[in-house]
């Protein structure tokens, strides 16, 4: 196991658990201690940890950190399999990809969906792409560290598209959920008092979802139950409320800039889901967009 | 009931199927045929629908339609209990409860909660706050449109505030959906296979946000199982690749940018949520939020 950040420790901790061998190796000393107290191995270096084992797993920051440790060891890691957890870019995943194959190395790309206490629960999601064989091989080893494992296909890419899609949301909803608690809180509400219905609302949004996934794919969005000039009203008065406490709303101005461009191209009595056509507007002047979006232009 | 919109429209079908007799009224013609024959009554003028009940329900787009149409009938509403459900901010809350007040009416502010189809049902949630004494005495009759309704107490702005800060969450997770579709589409992968792994991931969000929210109001943000220069590295690269497919990246922009401020702040090591410090900066300059930000200052 090479790297012992958080999420590192924690896949180093499942594998244990699972009662698998396993030697750790991180870049800076002092971490994972805990890990050595629970019958980790710890090696002096990347090379020495690479060899005392047939599967090579990777946690590090990004790519460029994966490819710092691993490309002077590029030989120790030959005829094992490597599965590098480190979340990037599809384009960056590729270049591993290469990498790997350049260097004749058996390589399977992954991306841990779940947060540090989640890893190795029914419920944590991880995503494999790439190598078949290898997938295959470990298949058993690498369910350990979430029961939602799931392998996406042999494109090395696929892990990273899918890890950066479900980020998009993500991060995008907890920068919402932490705007929320900043607003509530310019408001006299306690974060802890209004969170009982954020969350709450979580749950329409999973149930409206797949909906506006199949709109999204039709690119048809009928305006029944909601539509774009009332719900673009709503982004404008938190977004009007928020300025007035001061609030930075530069995420909101962007959400509302869109809304507004999608109204511009007609859409105010479409649904929501119409917004994509605002998000994909600049997308229609790049080549790589323009083939992969499907049906017909707007 | 007046305002015949989607919502309206939801509101008086839900008042019908308890029941209870109904007159409708909208600006416009044409609108709600099915719920005359489901038995409401249709009123020529606004007028004419308040002075056939003692509870007025009023259902527009804003505050400005809701004086639009009241204020020249507000002797008829006199005598009467005013519930207005129509969306706004709590300052236009307070004006309305000012006019209210010196019109002599009876006014219990709302905001609906729930979208068009939930509206009804047991898990959909209402907030009322305003005249105590006319949210008991309609509790059973209000309490129709939805299993969650709640009264937040007599300060009439305090169902906009409670609204707009779930606004705030759910149209910036909207935002991050129909995002993520786009995100999808332009990497190949179909927005209703992507579907699935946003929604799970949601469940994730639910999971973390109660403990985020006592970090908020604590003002401390341990970095155990994350850290903002990971998490920031995950949203540039979502960023990068968004921005490689043409898509409109403005939200994600001032999500970095908030993170990034948080960075410089020194928040580095802590967890996302300390990405507040940064949302309330300019917070600090206004009287305002200073005046109701909790907490010692950053
Ligand atoms: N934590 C989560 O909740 C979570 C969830 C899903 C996915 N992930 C992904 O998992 C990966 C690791 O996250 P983490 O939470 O473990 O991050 P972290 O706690 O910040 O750890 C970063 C790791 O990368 C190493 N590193 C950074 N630059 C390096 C370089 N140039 N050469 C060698 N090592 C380098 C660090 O070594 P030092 O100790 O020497 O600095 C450390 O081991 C990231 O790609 C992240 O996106 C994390
Ligand atoms: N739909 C939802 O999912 C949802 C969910 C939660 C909350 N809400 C809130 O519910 C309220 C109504 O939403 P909706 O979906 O019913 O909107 P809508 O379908 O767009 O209907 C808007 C209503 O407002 C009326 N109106 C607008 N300006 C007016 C004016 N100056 N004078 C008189 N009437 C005017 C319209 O009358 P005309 O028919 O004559 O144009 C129509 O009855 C909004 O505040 C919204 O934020 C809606």
């Amino acid at each position: 196991m090479l790297g012992l950040g958080a999420m590192g420790q924690a896949i180093a901790g499942a594998f244990l658990e699972a009662g698998h061998p396993v030697t750790i190796w991180n870049r800076s000393q002092g971490k994972g201690e805990q890990l050595v107290e629970r019958g980790a191995t710890r090696a002096a270096t990347a090379a020495d940890a690479v060899r005392a084992a047939d599967l090579v797993v990777v946690c590090l920051l990004d790519q460029a950190a994966s490819r710092a440790v691993l490309a002077p060891i590029a030989a120790d890691v030959r005829g094992r399999v490597l599965v590098d957890l480190t979340s990037d870019t599809p384009q960056r995943a590729r270049e591993a990809a290469a990498w790997a194959r350049d260097e004749g190395i058996e390589y399977l790309d992954g991306a841990m969906m779940a947060n540090v206490p989640m890893v190795g629960t029914p419920e944590a999601l991880v995503f494999h792409s790439g190598s078949r064989a290898a997938y295959e091989k470990y298949a058993a080893t690498l369910r350990v560290l979430g029961g939602r494992t799931t392998y996406l296909g042999e494109n090395h890419a696929l892990a990273a598209a899918y890890d950066l899609a479900v980020l998009d949301y993500f991060w995008t909803s907890m920068s919402g959920l932490v705007h929320a608690f900043a607003f509530a809180q310019a408001e006299g509400i306690k974060a802890t008092d209004i969170v009982p219905y954020l969350v709450g609302n979580g749950g329409l949004l999973a149930a409206i979802a797949p909906g506006m996934a199949e709109d999204a794919e039709r690119r048809s969005y009928p305006g029944d139950a909601d539509n774009l000039v009332m719900d673009t009203a709503g982004v404008e008065h938190v977004l009007h409320a928020a300025e007035q406490h001061g609030l930075d709303v530069s995420a909101l101005r962007g959400i509302k800039g869109v809304a507004d461009r999608a109204i511009a191209k007609g859409h105010g009595g479409d649904s929501w889901t119409a917004t994509i056509e605002a998000v994909r507007t600049a997308a229609t002047a790049t080549a790589t967009a323009a083939t992969t979006a499907p049906g017909t232009p707007a």
